[in-house]
């Protein structure tokens, strides 16, 4: 029988729904002892952390594809750790896991609850920590599959993505071209747009802070757009509807740049291309694909270890900067996956 | 040899183009002799034309899924008229014909446009001739494909239709019912609704002129929507995508409420729900089933035989009412599919 003692478990936990940007007056930090496990439990300290624009939809009320994070509870994280006392014998001590671990120093997993959070070991051999929360993980799934299964993309097309240097842009390009697509990333900054042409091998990056994209888009993609990956919503997404081709696939994976908003979203004033083009606009949620990560993460970990696949991150040290940590996901400031290390491996 | 002579062809053409709402001075009348025939030609009289939504479209300048009409053009339109004159022993004299004719008395079709034009003999037998507009003509194509292929229907799913009472909507409801869905319409005042429920046997009608359908829309379809068939875009739209279920899909067909607008299209300020609820947009252009519309037709005329789907229209009399009568489509004053009744049979 083992038992813990005297841990101290760091929290951060939803004090306030936002409006608009979140602020640190959203956020109530709290320090509690970790309980005692009981048989089946696992105890994971938190290593590093996702933060991810998802979690700006989390903090809302409403119906979503998930509940949104209660008042009061930890804020919903996924992330990688280590466990450091298990009474469960598929999780033993010292084993890598990943998992929805909450923006906290310790996560105590109970027995019944190891399915519902995701609770898997990782292999720090086939990727990193912070890679495993990137190209491995949540983000590289979303790109995997949105592309994949929602893309449906074919040698010879040409794709767009947005937040083409973040984690899960930086998969969805990668990805087209190791599939034999043109692959033209959308990025704020001349940095960013470099790096995802120069590193990532992107056929061209567009830089979108360098004013409209209407005609850097038309230079870009010659051939129109058949694939549309979108993060971003907002006048990126009604622009690229103006250049998308007869049947084009436009993935919906995210809008951040209307999550913050306090006036209603900008719907996309140019869908009616999607008549003239006979295309089709379609939501991607990652979770659907749970079943078929063990396979996607082994192709991945493949081209990661050919070196056809790279993987940034951008680590930011220390849970009490989560507040200001996570709006760099809003301002653009982040390059590359944004992850928050909670501890030393 | 055949020539025919001393015949005027009485016209309609697009004189300028509109900005909103078109008005009599968008339009010219004109009257010029019929041409002598060569070898090939068919000389078609127009006895009655489609006015559909589309043609607002058709009206402006830009890229869509057809070629504008230019200026001083006689104005597009489907419509069904009898072979008076005829050197292609493919359409005698006195055969029923229908293919893009134009608003104009008489259409001399050139041998090598025979096909460009649609031309293609229809059988008063199987339905009249202004049905042969409606559910056996454009409007039953679109909604049998925009259905079929874009709507992909199960029995018991919950299908909403926008323009119900319209000619595209009436279709799509049947259909819907025909194949075991819940059949749910939207359409403007009393009259319709009641009409569509109780002549075309619809579950429900939604009066969208009764005021904001978000209650009603609940109400009728307690089990939420599968397919959403859209001809109206703007409001509607945006409210029936807060009540979509997982994998729904919406059929883009038409955007009646924005086409005559002076400020941009409306966007679907809630087209997030795609991502929540793992949905689909998609478009369609019925000329992309040309190929299959004679299953279709067969299919439809069935049906019609059976007395299992009703085709209703409203005929107006006169080619050169065609102005005002257009707008009926705009104001939502046409009571079924809107046909120009242009001669006698």
């Amino acid at each position: 029988m083992t038992t813990t003692t005297s841990l101290t478990n760091h929290q951060v936990r939803l004090a306030a729904r936002p409006v608009g940007m979140p602020t640190r007056d959203n956020w109530r930090f709290t320090d509690e002892p970790v309980p005692p496990l009981t048989d089946g439990d696992v105890l994971v300290k938190t290593l590093a952390l996702s933060l991810d624009p998802a979690m700006r939809g989390w903090m809302n009320e409403g119906k979503s594809y998930i509940p949104p994070v209660g008042i009061d509870e930890v804020m919903r994280a996924g992330g990688v750790g280590v466990v450091i006392d298990s009474r469960n014998p598929q999780f033993p001590v010292g084993a890598h896991v990943s998992g929805s671990l909450g923006v906290q120093t310790h996560c105590l997993v109970p027995g019944a609850d190891i399915r519902r959070a995701g609770l898997a070991p990782i292999d720090t051999r086939v990727g990193s920590l912070t890679q495993w929360l990137n190209v491995l993980g949540m983000p590289g799934m979303t790109g995997y599959f949105g592309l994949m299964d929602v893309g449906q993309p074919r040698a010879g097309e040409t794709l767009v993505v947005s937040g083409a240097a973040g984690a899960v842009g930086q998969t969805v390009g990668q990805l087209a071209k190791i599939l034999g697509l043109r692959a033209v990333g959308i990025a704020g900054g001349k940095a960013k747009c470099d790096w995802v042409v120069n590193e990532l091998g992107f056929d061209a990056c567009i830089d979108y802070k360098a004013g409209p994209i209407k005609d850097a888009l038309r230079q870009a993609c010659p051939n129109g757009v058949d694939i549309y990956f979108d993060n971003v919503g907002g006048e990126i997404l009604d622009t690229v509807l103006t250049r998308i081709n007869r049947k084009a696939r436009i993935v919906i994976c995210g809008a951040i740049s209307q999550y913050n908003n306090t006036t209603p979203v900008k719907g996309p004033s140019n869908y009616m291309s999607l008549l003239v083009n006979r295309a089709r606009m379609e939501g991607i949620v990652v979770f659907d694909y749970a079943d078929r990560y063990p396979q996607a993460i082994t192709e991945m970990a493949g081209y990661l270890r050919e070196g056809r696949m790279k993987s940034k991150e951008d680590v930011v040290e220390g849970i009490d900067t989560f507040p200001e940590t996570l709006l760099k996901l809003f301002n653009g400031e982040n390059f590359g996956k944004l992850v928050l290390k909670v501890a030393d491996a």
